[in-house]
């Protein structure tokens, strides 16, 4: 089977890391580059963010390219993130300053020239606010047709909204984005609040993986911690919602999802259901499939993967240590 | 146990006659009267029928007061109901011209009056638009907390809309007045699609209640044939969803319905979602509970019950006109 | 010329009383009743009003009738009318506790009643939020076409809004009633601010009014005073606009105002041009034309006139009170 | 006095044809460069009327970089706008095909390289769809704080919309972008539909500028003939509103102008508002003043203008051709 070629965008925050550590522990994956944008924190820290993980993931070839700074129409939520992701946008986690800095590109520019490049043979993932994937959009008009797939981490169809009673934060920061992203003709598979909010890490879950003494587990844990206190506090479960993460599954185990193809689009009429995602089970408004949406998940089954993975990692990364190796690390250099 | 007293706001259409049937066959209710209201049908419409199934079912005791003719702010759907429902309203059921006319007071005035006289002492259910009760609502302010309780057909929470992609035809037609209604106080228990559709009467159904040879079986084929033959061609199944009958169960059974509380509103922002019932599974919007709703049912347990009270009133019918007393059957008339 | 029979819709509020009094200065004009309703004030407070202001002015005979007491949809506005007309609603008028008290009737089926009993006899004027007007023609269909003519003030067609920078504070109040009574086929002419905030009536209007020794003079002292007072501290000008008594003028000096016919509607789409009233000067929309509209207006040749009739009736006033004459006074009783 | 330098978002279009003459033909200004956005006409066709007539125009020299083919969220309206500009987007005027191609890169790109190069020394004109602006504007967030000036032609303040009732082409067409634009902190000078309809160009106009034998005035003519003729037939008057080259006075002749420092913005909230360009004229939003918006215009002045600087751009013209050293003309090369 062949590797699936990913770029990611993504706003690092809690759960865009454990995305992170969950590819690059994904054989199945080759993870090209990273486009950064603000959402659960500002654009400086989620771009400082992504460079300090890779580089302490010894993944430092991965280009990251930096994006928008605010969403397209709405005015940014301010700093509200910070309450659920810390002041970092990584919890407890303390990373070394990055060495590397974003390539010169603009994040669209970046997307535009990667995807033109190579038609149909590149998947996006994107797993914050979709502001960057709206622009090159309609920057580009080739743009959308060049994509191969979009995996996006958004919406809440049946469920209830963790924003607002009828809307998911992602797709809430910019619904703009997101009604130009799922209008645009892009193959998309969304995850929305109705399958992730079933894939709960336990704390019981972290303290299993900390059994090995590694950089990783340690990293999951001081990701997860304040997350999972936030969860505790505001929606009293012990755990905390592996949002982000649940993505990754569309690619290395979509058995466990339960996809449905809907017509799907989001509410930016202004009013109070402004970002809500909405799928036309009855088929009422005539028109035709627009995307997949994972309706359900096998929960436990997918945290056992997580886990696995990052145990896998764990041991993986403690070897590179050992070996002195850690420099070589991916080997799935875009540059090779 | 006492009986409940009810008086029910209806746009018959098929459902509302099943609905009235329910009532009429169930002995834990007594129905005090009838309010009419344009929806399923128009308002001439919706009324010639309630006064011809309560002579048809020798319940002409039973008062019918007329009410309002349009929804409050946007414009009626036209005859886009008729579809579903006949162009009588009533499916192919053929009922004799009423002699009974509808009282002098309006519906509105009808209510406000029954409501003031015994506060606390009147339950009031709602299976069409809800403009009567919006505009009693406004119109005085002491109706709202007469109402001892308010059960209403309406709406789509988790479920897709049957009118637009988010919103439930009730609801819809008048979504300030369903916003009037759900902000009132009023103590409601809303029975919404996520429910009814799971409450499919069956062709087959419909044959086993005719082994009877009465007026209720043969009524019931006639109100449903074509509701059903629309279900097939437009929602794919052989059968058709009680959602108005479904309402009785809050009183009758209950245990069938899975009741919720949230806190539910209604959005008017004449966007896409307009008529979205909503409610705030997570919370956010930190306002208290405002209903009970029915997010699941025990479908084919309450199509049993339903034919088990048809059949029922359909001996005690025939008994009642091979007595010759048809004329005294209902027991509970308010006058008495 | 014969007079015209009028029926005054009102939220009595400072400028509301000062139409009053023009209505029965004016021996055009018959008035016939009042009908109250909430908006500058609470209802308690314009009804109040409305029953203190009849006495005080020895016109007692004249009915009034208690209507809404919220708005159709949207929240009242709470105390800010009390900003601009005092806590009483009549600025520092202290009126003697009415010994009257409104009739039966709610204002809505009085309206009903009036307009159905003599249909094309009566003029309504509406002064306040159009919550009654609206509500009569919801639950009577008869009624719209009942009216003869309805002078509405509310509105800013070019003119920037009062409560928003769009909006009017009537027509926003209750921007969902105006939809209706805008689209509901009545003859209208709209009193909107882009005449009425030309009709400065200034403090020095006020003291050559009073050279008379009037109470009719001292009324129009104490309910302008504060009123001037606001206007001067968030508008920078010293005078008050005659807004409501302007709709006088549409039957005693049509020929001060700028008329022109037009398609003319209300926002009321939740967002921030709710409670607009825009006319489609192009033609654009290619509806028909549904109201006339006072674009412009001789200002000052109203404020003339105004103080004029008030100087008429102050006369006349002290004319009864001297000759004990003053229980007869209005010769326009309805019950004549 | 030193010329103001210029560059020109443009959607021709004929008035955006007369605009770029006037400029031709103005001393005060320097045209550096052209970028073209969908809007009258489709981008192919707009980016194609660009170069034509700067080709035509003996202005070759003047790059034009392309740029958004769709407004940012809402759909483009198609054709519509062909039956004001004709099929080409220039009415009757057949231009050879431009040998010149625009620029590699994109408006957005281009917008922000030119501003972000020289910071404070360029004047941005914006005479179509905001689309290129707002990008540029998301894309970099140093984009808005390096226009010295952005002159816009747009919006209706006190004026009926032209395309709504309530909306000008321009804003409504993109009133995301429009949005974006206003609360950007650019310096703004606004030129709405309350002035430019007061410049109306007649067909007296244009036979007095043809008795010069020139083929600018020949353009002239070509470019307005059927504008003129859509006039008459919907709009009710002989002649073409000089919409876009009304901008230009606001560089060369201000004092033509009435302009009033409002707080401005636009209503996107879906309604029927959408596209509204509303100034808060009576300051009650309290927000910071944002933009000068010419309410008036001394019409006729600026027309006589306008003909004038046709007909010394005609002689001009003639000039160059009878020396042949029309390939030379415009002494304001940018890369001189």
């Amino acid at each position: 089977m062949p590797t699936i070629r990913i770029i990611l965008d993504t706003d690092p925050g809690a759960d865009d890391a454990l995305a992170i550590l969950l590819m690059l522990a994904s054989p199945e994956i080759q993870l090209e580059a990273l486009t950064t944008v603000q959402g659960n924190v500002s654009l400086e820290k989620t771009t400082r963010n992504a460079l300090a993980l890779l580089e302490f993931l010894n993944a430092r070839h991965i280009q990251v390219a930096k994006g928008c700074s605010t969403p397209l129409i709405k005015p940014p939520h301010g700093t509200q993130g910070e309450e659920v992701h810390g002041k970092s946008g990584l919890g407890q986690a303390v990373l070394p300053e990055p060495k590397n800095k974003p390539i010169e590109a603009h994040a669209v520019d970046y997307l535009i020239e990667r995807f033109l490049a190579e038609p149909g043979e590149l998947t996006l993932f994107a797993i914050g606010p979709l502001t960057n994937v709206a622009l090159a959009i309609r920057k580009e008009p080739k743009f959308a047709q060049s994509v191969k797939e979009l995996v996006i981490m958004g919406g809440a169809v049946r469920s209830g909204g963790n924003i607002t009673p009828l809307a998911e934060f992602n797709i809430h920061e910019d619904p703009h984005a997101a009604h130009i992203v799922f209008n645009s003709g892009i193959p998309i598979t969304l995850i929305p609040l109705d399958a992730t909010y079933k894939c709960l890490l336990t704390s019981a879950d972290v303290d299993r993986l900390n059994k090995i003494d590694s950089p990783i587990a340690r990293l999951v844990h001081d990701v997860t911690a304040d997350y999972m206190e936030f969860y505790l506090k505001y929606e009293g479960f012990n755990g905390c919602a592996l949002h982000d993460p649940l993505t990754v599954a569309a690619v290395i185990a979509p058995e466990l999802l339960t996809l449905e193809k809907h017509y799907v689009n989001v509410d930016i009429s202004g009013g109070i259901s402004t970002g809500k995602t909405y799928a036309d089970f009855m088929k009422v408004a005539k028109q035709p499939t627009n995307m997949q949406v994972a309706l359900d998940v096998k929960g436990r089954e997918f945290v056992e993967l997580f886990i696995e993975r990052m145990e896998r990692l764990a041991y993986q990364f403690n070897e590179e240590i050992a070996s002195g190796k850690e420099q070589e690390r991916p080997r799935n250099d875009i540059n090779a």
